[in-house]
C-alpha cells in the first residue's frame, strides 16, 4: 500500500487527490495538510466526506514531522511556495509529485519572469520530470519529482503534440482558444468568483499574458524541435468544472482528413485516458474523469486544422494526472483508481 | 454474476442503472433498451461511455427475446407502459424492478385516479413490494417484483418515517416543500425544458396535484397506523440533479433537540446510506451518490419540526436505489456497487 | 428634479438603486457613496456603466458633506451602520430611506435581540413607517424616514395579507418556504457565495433563526391583529436573482378557490405592481422589474391554501420599492421610474 | 407613430421586438405572429408581459391581411420563409426588417450552397441593405428593404472592422472564436438545447461549416477590398444570452497598442452603442442592451492583435439592432428606444 501525505488538501485540487485515493486499491492518505483551516475535520469543510472520512486536516509544521510515514507526496499550493517541503520530503526519500507551477518550467529566467518570484531551489528542478504522462511516461517512471503539469497545458499540449510531431503544421501559427469552468481559480473568497459575478456571463482573461504560455510553449518547442511563440487566451465559463481547448493552426503539408484521424489514433493507441473522437467533445462528457477527448477537423478552405480537446480541470488537469504519475512511479498500472466515466447529465 | 436487462435505457434514470451497473462487482449488463433511438451504438447516445460500453440498443420485441438470458430486469419507462414486459419476466423467472409509477400504489383505484390509466395486472401490483430499502428491506429480499420509488417520496418519506414511527407529530399537520433539479423532468423534446426556459428562475408546479403525492401518503400513513393526507409542492430548480425535502410538522408531544437527533440516528443506525448530519444538507455533497443526507431541527417557537432531506434525485431517488433493491433480491450487501462519494465541486 | 444621494452604492441594491435612478424622470443621484472602493470610478466597479455614469464614489465623509445638496438619502449598509447618517440626514431635512434592517422591526428589544446590536436612535425608529407600500401607502407619503422592507419579507407579505386581513386563515398554521437567488447574499467575498460552492446545488439556511422572521410576523401580525409566530424557512437557489415564497396556511372557513381569487383581485386592484395570475408564478417573469406575481391554490384534499408569489429581491425587494417609497414621499405617480418589463429569457 | 408588424413574434428574437417596440416612444406594435401558437394571447406565451400587452397572436394569413395597417415588417422566421410575406410587403410600401438570414449574402450561389435552399427573390436580394448599423448607415436610411445581421457576424465584424479599413491584419490569418449563450439556438423543442444537456457543459459546433461564416466573410472581405476566408468556430456556453468573440489576426504593419485604441475610438466615434474598453469585456455588461463592448490587445510576443467584443445576441444579435435600422429608415435618431442599461448582477 502506497502511503500518502497532501500538502494543501482543502483546495479543489486538493480535494480531488484525496477523493481519488479515497478509492484507490493501493494507496492510502495518511495526512490531509490545510492551511487556515488546521485542525479541523476534513468532513466540516467538505461535507460530502461526512462518513467516509475520519481525517482531522494538520499543519504544514505536522506534516512536516510524519514525512518519514509516507511514500508519495502531493503538493497542491500556490506557486512559491513548495520549496521547502518539496526538499525535504525528497531528502527523505519521500516520492514528490507537485500540482503547482514551481518544477514545470525548466527555465529559471522564464519562471522568475512569468511567476515574479525567485526559484529557490533549482537542482530539483533540474531533475524534474514534467508530469504530462502520455509524452513522458518513461521519465515519470523513475522520476523523484514530478511537476504536474497546469489543466490548460494538458489540454492544449494534448491537443497538438500529434500535429507537431509530425510537422504537420506551421508552428508559427498556432492559437490556442481556451475556456475553463470556475473550479481552476481555485477556493479563495474573492469577489471576482462570487456567484454572481461569473453566472450568465463569459469572459477573456490574461490576454497574451497568462502563466500557462511559457508551459505549453516549452512543451510544444520540445515536441517540434524548434522554438516558437503561441497565443493562447484564456475563457472563464460559468460552469465549475471542464476545460475545452479549441486550438488553430495552419496546414504544412498536403494533408487529408483520414491522414489526420489516424494520425491521433496511432498517436494515442497506447493511452487509455486520450479518447479520439468523432465529434466536437463536450466538457460534461469528461467530467468527473481522467480523460481526454479529442477531436480534429481538416478545414480546407482556410488551410487550417482545428482541434477541441475537453478534459476535467481538476482530474486530467490536475489531481487525476498526478495519481496516473503516481501509479507509474510506483510500477502500477497507469490507470489504477482512475476507471472513472462520467456521471451524465 | 447477475444477468440484467434494462428497459428504458436511454432515459436520464435507465442510463445512471447501466452507469452503475458498469461498476458493478457482481452484475453486468446484458442488453440496453430503447424506443426511438432502437439499433443506435449507446455511446453514440451518450458520448461519456465512449471507449466503456460496446452495446448497441435493442428495441422491445429484440428485448423480450433476451428474457432468457437475464437475471433481472430493469423497466424504466412511463407510467403505463410496463404491464406487458413486466408479467413476461416474471413469468420467466426473471426478477423485475420497475423505476416507473406501475408498481408503487397498492390500492388501484388510487394508481388509476392519479395517473389516468387503467392498471392492467392486479395480480402483479398486489405481490409488488414498495422497494424504499431503509423500510422494507426485508420485504425487497424475496421479492419477485419491486415498484421502485419515486424520486420525492424517497426523500420525503425518509425524512419524516423516524418522527412517524415515534407518533412524534401531528399527522394533519404535514407540508413538504421539495425542490428538484431539471433532470427529474426526463430527457424529452419540449419547450418548458429547454436551457433558457429554466435557467435563472425558480417555479412551483402541481400544486396540490402531484402525482408523487398518494405515493408518500400510502408509505407515511402506513408507518403511522392512520390515514391522512399531507401537502406536497414541488418545485424546479435551475441544476441538473438532486432533490432537497424540507418537511415542516407540528410536534405532538414534548421533545428535545437532543430526543430527535437520537432518534434519527437510531432509526438509521443500520442504514449507510442514510446520515443524519448537523447543518442543513446540501444537494451537492449527495449527487452522484445513493446516499440521503438529513438534518432535524426543533423550532420552539413554533412548535414545529423541520425536517431537511437531500438525495441525487437519479440515484437513490430511481438508479441506486434500484440497484440497491437489486442488491437485497440476489443476497448481496447492500451497498455493492454503490459505495459513491459525491464528486465536488 | 428630486436630487438623491446614495450611501452604500457599490452593493448589490445600491448599484440597483443607481440603475433605476439613472433612467428616473424626476430624480438625479448627486453622488454615490462606497466605503473600500471610494475615490473609484462608479464604472470601473460596474463595468456596466461605461459611458452612462461618470460619477466617481465618494467617502462617507464626504457624502455627509454633501447632504445639504440632496432631498432624499438611500442607505444601503449592513444593519447597525445607519443610525449616525440617517439622523444627520433627517436633520437637515432630508428624506431618509433606509434600505438596511435598523428601522424596520417597531420593538427595539425584538431588533437587539435578532441583530445582536444595540439600536441606538429609538425617536427615530419610532416615528419610521415600514416601506411596503401596497400596504402602507397613506404612512409612507408623510414619512420623514422609511424602513424599506426586506425581500423575504416583502414577498411573504403581500403573499399572506388578503388573507390574513379576511380572517379566512388559522393564523398559528403559517408557514413560509422561501427560495432566494444569490445576490440576497451581498457583493461580499466570501467562500460559502463562490460560484462553485453554489452551483448545481441547493440548500436551506438559518432556519428557524432567520432575521427576516420578526419583520414578516411584525406586519403579519399587525394584519391580523393578533399575535402569532410562523415557520420561515429561507433557501439559496443557484441563480442571481429572485424570490419564491411558497406560502402554506390552514383554511379557517369555508372559502372557494373563486372566493380567492377575487379577495386577491380585489385587494390589490390599486397596486399596479402586483399581478394576481393564474398559474404558479416563475420568478424570471419578474427579473428586472417592480412586479410580484401571486398565485393562491385551494387545496380541498388538506384544508390549505397555498400561496406563492415571485419577485426581484432587488428591485420589488429592495430598489425598486425604495424608489416607490420615493415617489410616494415627493408626490409622484408610484410607477414613476419603474415601468419594466422583464427581459425573458 | 411608426406602426409595426411581427412575423415570428414568440420566437426568442421576435419577443424582444416585441419588448423594445412596447417601450419605443415612436414605435407601436399593431400585430404580433405567431405560427403553432397563433390564436394565443401573448401574456399566455410569454407570462412576463402579463398585464402590459393585450395582444392575441395572428395567423400569417391574419397578418398579410394587416399589412396595409402598418409601415414597418419586422421577419424574425427560419431561412426560407420569408420570401412571400416579405414581397407583400415591400410591394405596398411597407418597409421590411428581415431577421433571418434570407437578405443577407449579396451572392445567390453562396446563400444556396450554404444553406441549401433556393433563393425565391432575387430582385428583392439585389435591392436589401446589410443591415450592421455602424458600417451601413448611409445605405439602411433609404432601404426598402434591410437584411438583418446574424448575431456572430455582429460581434466579429464590428470587432475587426477597424484594423481591415486600416489594412493593419493580415487577411488570410484571421480567426474568430466564439462562445454564444443558448438562446441563439431558439425557441423549439429539441433534446440538445434541454438545461441538462447544456448545463455545466461547454462545447465547438460547426466547426469551419456555420452558415453565420460567408456573412462574415463577405463584409470583412468589401471592407479589406479583397477576397480571403476566415475560420471560424462558435461554441454552446452555459448561459441564457450573450456572445463573446474572440478574434485573432496577425499584424502587417508596425503597430503600437496606442495606435490601435486610438483606431477603434476614432472609427466608432459617432457609434455610441460601439464602447471601446480598457479591460476584456463580459458579456453580462452589455445584457439587454443594444451596445457592443470591444477591447483589442496588441501581443507583441506572437505579432498578432486579439480583439474580444461582447453584445446581447438578442439585442445587438437581433432585435436591437432591428429597431436601431428601423430608427434610421424613418428619420428617428438612431438610438430612439434603445438607451439600455445592462441589469447586474
Amino acid at each position: 500500500m502506497i502511503k500518502a501525505g497532501i500538502i494543501g488538501a482543502t483546495g479543489y485540487a486538493g480535494q480531488m487527490l484525496n477523493w481519488i485515493l479515497l478509492k484507490h486499491p493501493s494507496a492510502e492518505v495518511v495526512f490531509l495538510n490545510a492551511h487556515s483551516n488546521a485542525g479541523v475535520k476534513y468532513e466540516e469543510i467538505y461535507n460530502n466526506y461526512i462518513g467516509f472520512s475520519d481525517f482531522t486536516t494538520v499543519s504544514l509544521a505536522e506534516a512536516e514531522e510524519m514525512l518519514s510515514e509516507i511514500n508519495v507526496l502531493f503538493i497542491s499550493l500556490p506557486h512559491g511556495k513548495s520549496f521547502e517541503i518539496a526538499q525535504k520530503a525528497v531528502g527523505l526519500g519521500v516520492k514528490v509529485i507537485d500540482l503547482g507551477a514551481d518544477y514545470r518550467l525548466k527555465d529559471v529566467e522564464e519562471y522568475e519572469s512569468w511567476y515574479g518570484v525567485k526559484h529557490e531551489n533549482k537542482p530539483l528542478l533540474d531533475e524534474a520530470v514534467y508530469g504530462l504522462v502520455e509524452l513522458n511516461r518513461q521519465f515519470i517512471r523513475d522520476a523523484r519529482i514530478v511537476g504536474n503539469p497546469g489543466c490548460y497545458p494538458t489540454a492544449s499540449i494534448l491537443a497538438l503534440a500529434p500535429l507537431l510531431s509530425e510537422g504537420l503544421i506551421d508552428t508559427k501559427s498556432i492559437i490556442i482558444d481556451a475556456k475553463s469552468g470556475v473550479s481552476g481559480a481555485g477556493r479563495n473568497a474573492s469577489v471576482q468568483n462570487l456567484f454572481c459575478e461569473v453566472n450568465e456571463s463569459v469572459k477573456a482573461y490574461g490576454i497574451g499574458s497568462h502563466r500557462h504560455t511559457p508551459e505549453i510553449e516549452q512543451m510544444l518547442n520540445s515536441i517540434a524541435g524548434e522554438e516558437f511563440n503561441i497565443s493562447f487566451t484564456p475563457h472563464l465559463i460559468p460552469m465549475n468544472r471542464g476545460i475545452l481547448a479549441t486550438c488553430y493552426a495552419g496546414v504544412k503539408k498536403p494533408v487529408t482528413q483520414q491522414d489526420i484521424d489516424s494520425l491521433f489514433k496511432d498517436f494515442y493507441c497506447d493511452s487509455s485516458f486520450v479518447k479520439y473522437i468523432n465529434i466536437p467533445p463536450e466538457t460534461r462528457n469528461v467530467k468527473g474523469t481522467n480523460l481526454c477527448h479529442i477531436y480534429a477537423k481538416l478545414d480546407s478552405r482556410t488551410g487550417r486544422i482545428v482541434v477541441v480537446s475537453a478534459i476535467d480541470n481538476l482530474i486530467k488537469g490536475a489531481a487525476g494526472q498526478a495519481v496516473q504519475c503516481m501509479n507509474l512511479m510506483f510500477g502500477l498500472q497507469e490507470d489504477t483508481g482512475l476507471n472513472l466515466v462520467a456521471v451524465v447529465p
